[in-house]
């Protein structure tokens, strides 16, 4: 494969590319946010390698193969920042509940029993179907035998982070922490340098994994290279645990184990001072945003504009199926745009192509992964979404940030291309058997609906 | 055709009906919430004759025409009981601005510029389109030109309460009041009796539609038995200007006026009081909860559990796509459900069971139509919808109404029934020509593209 170089319109040869996406409108979310109304995107390989007007590119490229747009949008896949995939198989099994007969009398009872690498897998896949189906490329995950988390993103051909969840007490894959570091440690090992797969550690919170743990945790990532992700400042249960253990908020006190840079990326950041807010976005520290997940756990609504304003890195995330209920990014933005206008009483706040850039570029310099994905830009890596402007509810369309924004639903991804790979086409799976999801996720559904308290 | 009557199971001959919905599970929304897993529903001509378990139904009943919804839901029709439909043509046109901005450099100069029953007519038939698609039955309207709404909605084949605006300031449909209030009498004696389509009046506000204009429309609705909607206590602003002109609140106001009366729904109702919460309930006043609309337009958050607390008819509107930008009532539950949780910050506020009698039941009592419509019962109109559960968001289901709310996107609706008559069946509209619409849409998009300030 040749490496990718960025080819003046003036070139003589056409330059050989494997697809050319043509003749949508193209939302390139670069820097300038260029957009290009009858534009394409010409993909060699893995990577992007020209953006731009349609005949330009037509002219400057001889494709192996041409995928026609017109009248369609394309734009960077989508990045879900945060979310705990398998967790599709507890969808929808105990909502509207307080927090602790949540967790206390479901979540963790269903987890002990029923959370084991084949769970993990089916739970994946269905989650890989999902997201795949509503324009995610990209997600980030935490949650137990990530390995197969990790698989089931590879066989998918998703680009993901997935991972490894570490806490101190027991979980179901591991009965401490050390054991947690050892299979985090084997994890890290088995999956680096896998060119989509980027294996991370995933300690739950700073009130479930204690500072000798975290700084475990940072060395082992240190030597790996690898991003550590954790849950912070989501509720105000949380701000008291911390105060009466710590002594000081989840922010300062991951500030104080050292844990706080450029390596980390933290969930929610419901509950922030100002001086956290400049702490996050002096330190470099990714931030993700689940609007939803705090809204339907009653968490809060974190200060997005704020955030912003300090220049935080800032992405969006779902959070996993149990608390959302979903892993639709268009649904996410939609929420994303209309909650932070009401809850500042400012119609102006986050506006349309804010939370566009959020769930493309934002998520990726969450994760930091900037370099490589969240925008259309020739070098990066081939990540792209073709949406159908076909249904009612995108007519007429006067700005294609406010349609995707405000009234494009998930169903409307037709084509989802993922490291230069076709993964969906039309709305054809082309990496996924979903019949056999299907099957296998309602065989666990009978069995948890067997095991659910009265 | 014959009388509906509710027949014993124990009927010798079985009954003859016209239409067998069987198979799914069945949510009736009625009083006691009966669910069938295997449920049915018999329709004949425009009622609903019986809800039950399907073998039971299969027994009694000898159907013209079945059809199978096994694996899916089947719910009555989802009411829309707010909006401005033909407003689908301004989607999009403006967002993320100030109020007073948005009004005056961009909504009222393009009404003022485009709105014609032209206008009214493909607007309202794009907005039929999109509420079929997605699972609404009935919905409630406020504009200009009603009468292109009203045959909108009866070509559609849609339920619809279409209320024409009146104003004291000129309007694109009449010069002043005295006008507007003779095209409404029009309106109403033209439409009187329709089957599906009845007609209403809709005042704007209390401070765009003087003391005295009110009046009137109460004498001219009670002539007709007609039901008046307004907008009542949307925002902040409007506070301001009832208590400078009038010394009062909105809903004192018009308390005062006489028009606070169980012939009354009144949109939005954000800011208000516990005595006025429990005046709206007295009165029997219907309330339209429009969650998204006063989300984007940074309005504020109604008292949504402390007006179900109260006993208020509530129901709940998308308003016009020009503020929300959609007429998706799937997305309006799942804002709904989340928005309060977050606002009171308590996870049990307005469980998943109660948005979907908000979105069904709910809208029916605040448009006074609960005897007819908002619940499968037999003797009420024959008005539901099938929703699918073959997505990925829909597995696994442990809970249909967690499903219908949190993850059902509006797509997963394949068949809608209104008045016994199938508008749409396995995602096939037939009732509308829906090219043509789409080029009508274009036509009016560019010509509105062509006139926007900079």
């Amino acid at each position: 494969m040749r490496k990718t170089r960025k080819t003046s319109a003036k070139a003589a040869a056409p330059e050989a590319v494997d697809l050319l996406v043509r003749g949508g409108t193209v939302l390139s979310l670069d820097a300038e946010n260029s957009i290009y109304g009858d534009g394409a995107v010409a993909l060699r390989g893995d990577r992007i390698v020209a953006v731009g007007p349609r005949r330009e590119l037509e002219r400057r490229c001889r494709a192996r193969r041409v995928l026609d747009c017109a009248g369609r949008l394309i734009l960077p896949g989508l990045v879900n920042a945060h979310t705990h995939a398998p967790m599709t198989l507890f969808r929808g099994v105990s909502d509207d509940q307080e927090l602790l007969t949540w967790l206390q009398k479901y979540m963790f009872p269903l987890e002990a029993r029923f959370v084991s690498p084949e769970f993990v897998r089916w739970g994946a896949r269905l989650a890989c179907w999902e997201m795949i189906a509503s324009g995610t490329t990209t997600f980030a995950d935490g949650y137990f035998f990530e390995e197969e988390v990790a698989k089931a993103a590879d066989e998918a051909g998703l680009r993901a982070v997935p991972g490894q969840g570490i806490f101190d007490v027991p979980t179901p894959d591991a009965r401490n922490a050390a054991e947690g570091l050892a299979r985090a440690e084997r994890f890290l090992a088995d999956w680096q340098g896998h060119p989509r797969v980027t294996p991370a550690l995933c300690p739950h919170s700073c009130y479930t994994v204690a500072p000798e743990t975290f700084g475990k945790i940072r060395q082992l990532a240190a030597r790996y290279g690898a991003l550590v992700m954790t849950h912070l400042a989501e509720s105000q249960g949380e701000l008291a645990m911390v105060r009466e253990r710590y002594g000081t908020t989840p922010v300062r006190h991951l500030a104080a184990c050292g844990a706080l840079d450029a390596n980390l990326t933290v969930a929610h950041c419901v509950w922030l001072d100002d001086e956290e807010i400049g702490l996050l976005a002096a330190r470099g520290v990714g931030v993700v945003h689940c609007a939803e997940s705090n809204m339907k756990l009653a968490s809060g609504v974190a200060p997005v504009p704020r955030m912003l304003e300090a220049g935080v890195a800032l992405g969006l995330g779902t959070d996993g199926p149990a608390s959302n209920n979903d892993l639709d990014m268009f649904g996410e933005m939609a929420t994303v745009a209309k909650l932070h206008k009401v809850h500042t009483l400012d119609p102006t706040a986050l506006p349309a192509e804010t939370v566009l850039r959020l769930a493309t570029r934002g998520g990726a310099a969450a994760l930091h992964m900037e370099s490589e994905i969240g925008s259309l830009e020739p070098g990066k890596k081939a990540d792209l979404i073709v949406v159908s402007a076909e249904g009612p509810n995108a007519l007429p369309a006067y700005n294609p940030a406010s349609q995707l924004v405000y009234a494009t639903r998930a169903e409307a991804v037709e084509t989802v291309v993922v490291d230069g790979r076709i993964l969906m086409e039309r709305r054809w799976l082309r990496t996924l058997d979903t019949e056999a999801i299907r099957r296998h996720a309602a065989r666990f559904a009978r069995r948890i609906t067997a095991a659910l308290p009265d």
